[in-house]
C-alpha cells in the first residue's frame, strides 16, 4: 500500500468544494480542524494532539487552498501540493494568526461570503475570544454542509486505506486468542491488543475500547481497569486503529470458557443483524432504512439507549450520518460506513457487533473480515 | 500506583474554580472540552475521539458540578463523585442537547453571567450553530483564564501519575538500543517503540514525534514513513504516552553509528541547556526567563522557529505556559513542566531535547530519568 494521495486527488476535492461554493454564493471556506484541514492538504501530523496552535486552511472560489499555519508547520506543509503557505510565529499570546488569517480572507474572499462548517459534528478549533475577534472584520456563515457532503462520500484512495486499516485489525483480532487467558486484567489484554494491532502494521491505536462482565457488559466507553477477566465473561475489543491517516472501526466479541447460550443466541443475532444491514446497504436507501433493517431483528430498545446502531467512517473514528430512525441522509456510492447493532443478553448487559462495508454500484462491500461466529477463550 | 482520584481532590478543584468565580462575577461556567469536562468529574475515556456528540458540565457558583451528557455516558459519569447527571439520546440532529444544556443553565445562574473557557490553547467543543442556538438564551462571557490558572497547578496525586508516565517512557527508551537498527524504516521503529511504551505499562501512546536524519533532522511533527536509518543518521523519538489520563512528554536522540563530533557537541549543550533549565525553574521566575536561562546556552535562532523551549504538561500533552521571550507566566509551585531545547547541527538540521519537571518549594524537581548523554546504536 502507498501513502498519501495523488495531487489529482486533491485538486478534484477543491474542485467538488468549488463547485459546492459556487451554488451556495460563499467566496470562501475557512477551515480549522485536523481531518477538514488534512482534506484539501495531505497535512498528516500528530501534532494536532497539541492544543496551543491553531491552523486555517481556507478554499478560495478558484485555485488552490491557501494554509495559513504556524511556523513549525511550514516544513511539512511544504511536502504538500500547496503552493501558497503563509506562517506566523506562533505561539503568539496577542496575535495568534488572527490578523494573517483575517488579511488574508479579505484578498481571497474580497466583500463575499466567507464559510465555515458549522453543523451535527463539527467545531471550530481556535478561541472563542480570537472567533469574536475575526467576525469584527469578517462575518462567518455556515457552509450549509459542504465538508459533510463532500468527506462523506470516499474516493477508491481513500477506500483502500481503511480497507487495509481492517485487514490490519483483522490480523490482531485473530491473534486475540491466543494471547488472552482467564486471570488478565483488562489493562493487560487491552495494552496486548494494542500490541498486536502495531504488530500487524498499524500506524497506531488511537482507539480501543472494551466491554468486560458475565454475559455481556454494560457500557463500551469506560477505560480499562484493573479488574480481571473470569470464567463465564464476555470480553469485547473494539479498535479504532490508523494506517495513513485512516481509520477502522469494528469489534469482535470473546467468550472466556464455554458462553452461556442467551449469549450464543444473542450474538447469532448481532451477526444476522450486520449481515441485515449488508443486504440493506444500496445507494438510494437511508440512514434510518439501515437502522431498521438492523432493529427488526435485534430489537430497538437497547440501541436506543446505546445511541446508535453505526456510523460514517474515514479520518474520524465516526463521522455522518447515524444509522438512527431520525437520519434520513440518502445513501450514496462510496460512503464508508459501520454496522453497529447492539442487543441486550440479560439484566441490562449488552453485547455490541461492529463491522465496515463501503456502498457500490451494486450494493455493499465489505471491508472488514466478518465475523461468523462468537470466538472462545478456553 | 492507584488509578483515579479521591473524592475530595474533586471537591478541592470545585471550591477552588468557585472562589475564583466569584471573585469575577461568574455564576455558572460552562465547560465542554475533554480535559475541562474530565478535571472537574474524573469521567476518563478515549470516546471523545468521536465528534458526534457534545458534551457538556456545569460548574455552579455552589456545590457540585452538573454533567449534562449523551446518555451513552450516563453508565461511566455514574461512577464519578457527579450526583447531578442529566442525559438526553444523542445524537438529535434536530436539538443535541442545547435546550437540555440551556435550562440547566437557567436554573444554575439564573441571571448570572456564565463563563467558557475561550483564551489561548482552548476553543468550545460544539457545532457553531449550537452556540448561536444557544446565544439567543444566554450570553457567554470569558472565564477570565480561570481553567487555566486552575490547571496550570497540579496537585501531587496529578503529580504521581505524570511521574509515572514519565517512569514508563523511561522504561520503554532504555529499550530502543535494543530494538532499532540501520536499515528499519521510521514505521518499523516508530511501532516497535510503541509497542515498548506499551509493554512499559503505558494505557496507550497517542502520540509519537520522530527525527531521522543524517546529523539532525528538519522537523518533528512529520508523520513516520518509509525512510529506512542510514549509518550516521541522528533518531530521534518523543512521547506521548499516557496512564490514567495523564501525560509525559519528553524525548531521547540516539545515534546510529559513532556520532559526527558536531552532533555531539549540539547534544551536549541541550544538556546543558536543559540543567540550566531546570536551574533557572523556581517559583516566582517566570516563563520567559526559564526560556532565555536555556537559549543563553543554545542561542536562540532555530527555538523561535520551532515555537518554544518547552510547555507545560498535564492532561494534555501540551498545556499553558510556553517558554518563549513573551510569555511572562509565573511559575507557582505545583507545575508540571516541560524543558525543551533545540539547537543548529549543519544546514539548517536541529536537534530537540526534552525532559519533565515540576516546580516544588525548594526548586525543580526531576520528574524524568534526565539523559546525560547521546545513546549510540551499533
Amino acid at each position: 500500500m502507498k501513502r498519501g494521495f495523488t495531487d489529482a486527488e486533491f485538486a478534484a476535492r477543491t474542485k467538488r468544494a468549488q463547485a459546492l461554493m459556487a451554488k451556495h454564493d460563499i467566496a470562501a471556506l475557512l477551515l480549522t480542524t485536523e481531518p477538514d484541514v488534512r482534506y484539501f492538504t495531505g497535512f498528516l501530523t500528530q501534532f494536532w494532539l497539541s492544543p496551543t496552535r491553531p491552523w486555517f486552511v481556507i478554499v478560495p472560489a478558484s485555485g488552490k487552498p491557501i494554509a495559513v499555519i504556524p511556523a513549525i508547520g511550514q516544513a511539512l506543509m511544504n511536502t504538500t501540493w500547496i503552493d501558497d503557505i503563509r506562517t506566523w510565529a506562533s505561539p503568539d499570546l496577542i496575535d495568534d494568526g488572527i490578523t494573517l488569517l483575517a488579511d488574508t480572507l479579505s484578498e481571497t474572499a474580497g466583500q463575499g461570503r466567507i464559510a465555515t462548517p458549522d453543523g451535527h459534528e463539527t467545531h471550530i478549533r481556535m478561541p472563542y475570544a480570537d472567533i469574536t475577534h475575526l467576525s469584527t472584520r469578517h462575518t462567518l456563515t455556515s457552509d450549509m454542509g459542504i465538508m459533510r457532503a463532500l468527506r462523506m462520500v470516499k474516493s477508491d484512495a481513500e477506500i483502500d486505506k481503511i480497507r487495509h486499516a481492517c485487514s490490519i485489525a483483522g490480523t490482531a483480532f485473530n491473534a486475540v486468542t491466543s494471547f488472552a487467558h482467564i486471570g488478565m486484567t483488562q489493562s493487560q489484554i487491552n495494552r496486548k491488543f494494542q500490541s498486536a494491532c502495531l504488530d500487524a502494521g498499524a500506524d497506531n491505536v488511537p482507539y480501543v475500547a472494551m466491554g468486560l462482565g458475565q454475559c455481556g457488559y454494560f457500557d463500551v466507553i469506560s477505560p480499562a481497569g484493573d479488574i480481571t477477566a473470569q470464567s463465564g465473561d464476555i470480553l469485547m475489543l473494539d479498535t479504532g486503529l490508523m494506517w495513513d491517516g485512516y481509520y477502522c472501526d469494528f469489534d469482535r466479541n470473546f467468550a472466556f470458557g464455554p458462553p452461556d447460550p442467551r449469549v450464543t443466541s444473542a450474538h447469532d443475532r448481532l451477526i444476522d443483524a450486520a449481515a441485515a444491514g449488508v443486504n440493506a446497504a444500496v445507494a438510494g436507501a437511508t440512514a434510518a432504512d439501515l437502522f431498521r433493517a438492523m432493529a427488526k431483528i435485534t430489537g430497538a430498545g437497547k440501541a436506543m439507549e446505546a445511541g446508535r446502531f453505526g456510523h460514517g467512517l474515514g479520518t474520524q473514528l465516526t463521522e455522518w450520518p447515524s444509522f438512527i430512525p431520525t437520519d434520513h441522509t440518502e445513501l450514496k456510492v462510496g460512503m464508508v460506513l459501520t454496522l453497529e447493532p447492539s442487543i441486550e443478553t440479560i439484566d441490562g448487559r449488552i453485547l455490541v457487533h461492529e463491522e465496515n462495508i463501503v456502498i457500490r454500484e451494486n450494493g455493499a462491500e465489505k471491508l472488514s473480515p466478518f465475523a461468523t461466529e462468537l470466538a472462545v477463550i478456553t
